[in-house]
């Protein structure tokens, strides 16, 4: 198992605990699975609505992020912090990151630049984490790099990263360059730049979008490239929207071992799936995740 | 009765307390009746005035909410924390919603975005509650989702509802998407996904505007979609401007047995009544929403 | 002498120093004369400019304000809180409300929508009344409700009510609906819903324009409907811009006897004379305001 | 020596203090000299630039200010909080007023209008005070009346004057009517009103520009009007570019002696000069200032 | 060595740590060598790109920082505080600046004037400082003057000063003019106010740009007319992007003899190195700052 980076403002006090939380997390490894489920706000109804070809009656209940959670094999459930309270006393065996901002889609980018407005702080998150033994193992934080409210999330997100660690917690940063100064979100050469911007807030894990491939690099050359620009900060790809699996388990072998990162965000890959179906992609994504599994044993669990 | 969901941001020493007034407002039920009357700053004088016809002599004084509250039959009474602190202390029976947040009517959207000011906080209504035994058992909040200012109303709306359950109060958010970016407040997919945003957000009781109908979906089969995606959050349909009062039960009846909701929220339908006729809605209110009565059972309190 | 709303917001230990605040600025009686002394700010020198006809030397010298309270009759002097801190030293026997917001008339409202900045808090107003013994009965604060800063003023109005009573201080709010979505400041429907709110927001007096008459309904009509629209909340009219005395007080006396407000709050009126004409105007006022006299007994002071 | 005004907002246990720091920049007489340098931010090096055939290269070292301070014969020497904490080590005899607020001069009006932003407050000048001595004896505060930000800047200076009273500190106001909405600055109805509103908002001392002359009054005519205006706030003028230094002193006896304002401030017309010249000048001010000297015997000085 | 001016804002108690500071920055001379590494943020992967025929592969990762810093020869590290948080643990023997506040380069400044967030505050640094013995000897922060936000920037400066010399640490910052109503941002007289500002609020260093030569006077002239308005605030030049290393030493050398600034702030032209190279150019810069080396001595070290 690699060594953590423990960084200066994990007071001493905290330091066996912040292990603690990254061993969670990474399960003794060098890798992580977040399984991302913020989108009850992030997107309100589109990603449930059963409505919907691609999406399962078993969607649309908030409670099946939590039935997975407790019957998959993830490293640790990110959504809204008042999500965790509403049904973490169900479902407390499961390792949380308290998501502490998050929008609405329903203003359009020429209407109003993007801005997260931060919901909560790291003090709410270890009330919870103290009072009724919520097991919340680090924050969330997105940032969209190049809006025009850049400043405000990148001081709330240096702040709540900066007590995050004070209290023992990890801080995970969503980075998305968005805006009408930015041109193109994928642009490798721009998600370096927010990974190694992400370093220097002081994430311990910054979550991308994956970048295109560019004139003579493929998509796993430039994640090389990011991952080296992020320095001793991890990177994780987001999973984005439904695919077919076994296209995604591909991705993501690649990724970690062509591209290096350090593992994997996957949301509507896992949730828009029955609750069967749902519960055995987490435990594909964990094999090659934890398990340095194979793309061919990875399958074997949804097949 | 129903087990509540006791979030686990209300700390141990607080979690008595919160069921109890969970139980006021049910009633030992599975279902609630807000009477809804924070419209003294919402509407100013337009649901007040006797000059209008529909509005009778009684109304225009705001000692009429009270009255009502206190003779008739409801769960408990919402309005402006100032409001309860005014006539509170000779209406001491009244169980109690402290509307935190209210705008006028008079900017018209096109003018400036919709955005309901913090007027109170929490620690307000705590100490309301405490100095003077005002029998407060809640807080409300109004968040218009898709306003350039929701950022604003979200972070109010979430850290008051961190707040409230933290002292053993119930929060309900009164949840109107609204503003230019804002087609059409009454699609159900928006409204689900609304009243997922209260779920993620912490409400305990999400007040939406009842959904329109679908082309092959009825507006109850609408109901039943939304309240599934509000998880453990309770939904309830705002009562909306005054009708036929019979009309009125019958349809609260469809919604609750129909589309599942959790309740009613109605004020104009009650107060813009004589106070004996106020009273009597209120019991054929009550009566289907806390005795399970039949239409037919609710409508003999007010023949 | 009616009995005072003492609202919940009073903590049990502060309610004997509220009704004794109450019983200062009414006398013993159900009406009360509030001396309006803010134009130092509001209105810059326009409203003491000796080169003005209408303005004689007497005006210029702010002290005027004070000479004329403490040697006239009235309830209480209300102004800036800096300007009380500056001559209550020599004038200890006025009762003062210490008005908290004020803006200049500098800038036209097509410039920019009117906001009243609060320059003090109830927290300021409560270390000059204990350090210096400064008679400092209440609070006062403005709102232009329709602009599109009312979000703020209603606030600070909120939070300013609920710890001046805290503190056992009244308040008293200045309602002025203005901006350029307010079209006719003086209608009765209008203010009559400006005085609902500010009962909501907890005043204990709201001081508003003289609405106009309507089609079938005199002044005195639509003033008891604004009373009524007000509930436990005082209505008293500005005085306005200065005008004949006999007129002024005639019209006073049908104000209260016609219209039920509960009193008179005058500024240029009084202070836009010589001082023993303005002092001999307190007097003819209170006669009306407290001692029940006729207009002609009220007249005799000043003849 | 006059009696001082003594605000009620100074507490009992400050008076002594408040009175000595009256006296030292008084000097026991009614009348004050201010050396007012705060240009090294509000005109960046417009005032200090030696390729100026009208400045000297003294002026160039902002210790150049300390160096007259110390040597020439003021009341105090008013300029940023931080330039006195980096000088006054070396020149603790000065009295100082540590200026709070200031802009640069680099944004035209036109672009955005006016606002001097809070650099320290009243806290930090304590403090200042208290662990290292430094001989501070008050704050300023600049209001530009009628900016589109005199909200942000009128409450800044009232909650600063409340708390330099608190502590025993004199406040000063520089009151300067700009942005689109002033039309002539002038304008001695403008600056009449301008100072009255000071005197509201509890400044002990108001700086004024000159008001020009009108149809039928001399500009000493107005200034007695500002000045009675004012009420007991205390009237300078401030001396403005550099000007002829016998013309400048003329000018000021007239000012102190026909239009009865209580001193000066005197800023460019003293530091761009070399240091004997200014030093000189100092004592020509002081003269007419503090010993009630003719113009001749002040020229003297300077001869 | 020279006497070091130590504020008045330095408590006693800190006087000791404050020299302490000063002492190692300057290395007991009159000089300074600040290694700048802000760019992760300011420039995002622009300045770390291999695919840059400019940038060697070592530049990539940020460790290459510390890497440099540690086995390199300079006075202090200045980057943002989490970097610093993320790799002190590993490079204990740096003394580092915290950077407080930063902005990307995403937005271009016809969109949005510039504003850099503050991200971090004094009492960050100050418990990194204690908690873990972090060697951070003061903080930096960087002004847009000019720019319509510079009231924030400067606020936030001023604050951070004075907390900073608090608590005994040394303050920089970077002074740069910039802003739609900035015509040309090395024009020495503009740049000479920038210094002159960044004196009055208690900058113990200013880093400005160079300015460029104006007619008959060359930069150096220029530069020592600069350091003569910093005041008893100590100038240095920003290296800007990558030269010619010789040429790079060369103006280095003429600015400290010739124009007298107190040092240099250099950051591409060392870290856009391999890891030899960019250590031996510490290394020539040290011996022109330090040991007063010639050019040609210094010159030694990169051959």
């Amino acid at each position: 198992m690699k060594s953590f980076t423990i960084p200066a403002d994990v007071p001493p006090s905290k330091k066996e605990l912040f292990i603690k939380n990254m061993q969670t997390l990474y399960k003794q490894t060098d890798h992580l699975f977040l399984f991302a489920c913020d989108q009850k706000i992030e997107h309100l109804h589109d990603d449930f609505d059963p409505d919907d070809d691609d999406v399962p009656e078993d969607a649309i209940d908030p409670e099946h992020f939590f039935k997975i959670g407790s019957k998959g094999r993830i490293g640790a459930l990110a959504t809204q912090l008042e999500l965790i309270a509403r049904y973490a006393p169900q479902y407390p065996s499961i390792p949380y990151i308290a998501k502490l901002n998050s929008k609405t889609n329903l203003i359009p980018q020429n209407q109003k630049e993007p801005i997260s407005p931060s919901l909560w702080n790291v003090k709410n998150a270890v009330e919870l984490m103290e009072q009724n033994n919520t097991h919340i193992i680090g924050v969330g934080i997105t940032i969209y790099l190049g809006s025009e409210f850049e400043d405000k999330m990148m001081h709330f997100a240096a702040q709540s990263i900066f007590e995050a660690h004070k209290h023992g917690l990890l801080a995970i940063v969503w980075m998305y360059p968005r805006g009408k100064a930015v041109g193109d979100d994928t642009d490798p050469h721009l998600i370096a730049g927010a990974a190694g911007a992400a370093n220097a807030l002081g994430a311990d894990v910054v979550k991308i979008k994956p970048p295109h491939a560019s004139p003579g690099k493929t998509i796993e050359q430039e994640l090389q490239e990011i991952v080296k620009a992020a320095g001793n900060t991890d990177v994780i790809c987001s999973g984005g929207a439904k695919m077919d699996s076994i296209a995604y388990l591909e991705r993501l072998y690649r990724f970690i071992h062509e591209g290096h990162i350090a593992g994997s965000a996957t949301g509507r890959n896992v949730f828009q799936k029955s609750l069967p179906e749902a519960i055995a992609m987490t435990k594909a994504i964990s094999a090659i995740v934890y398990d340095g599994a194979s793309e061919k044993e990875a399958v074997a669990h949804i097949k």
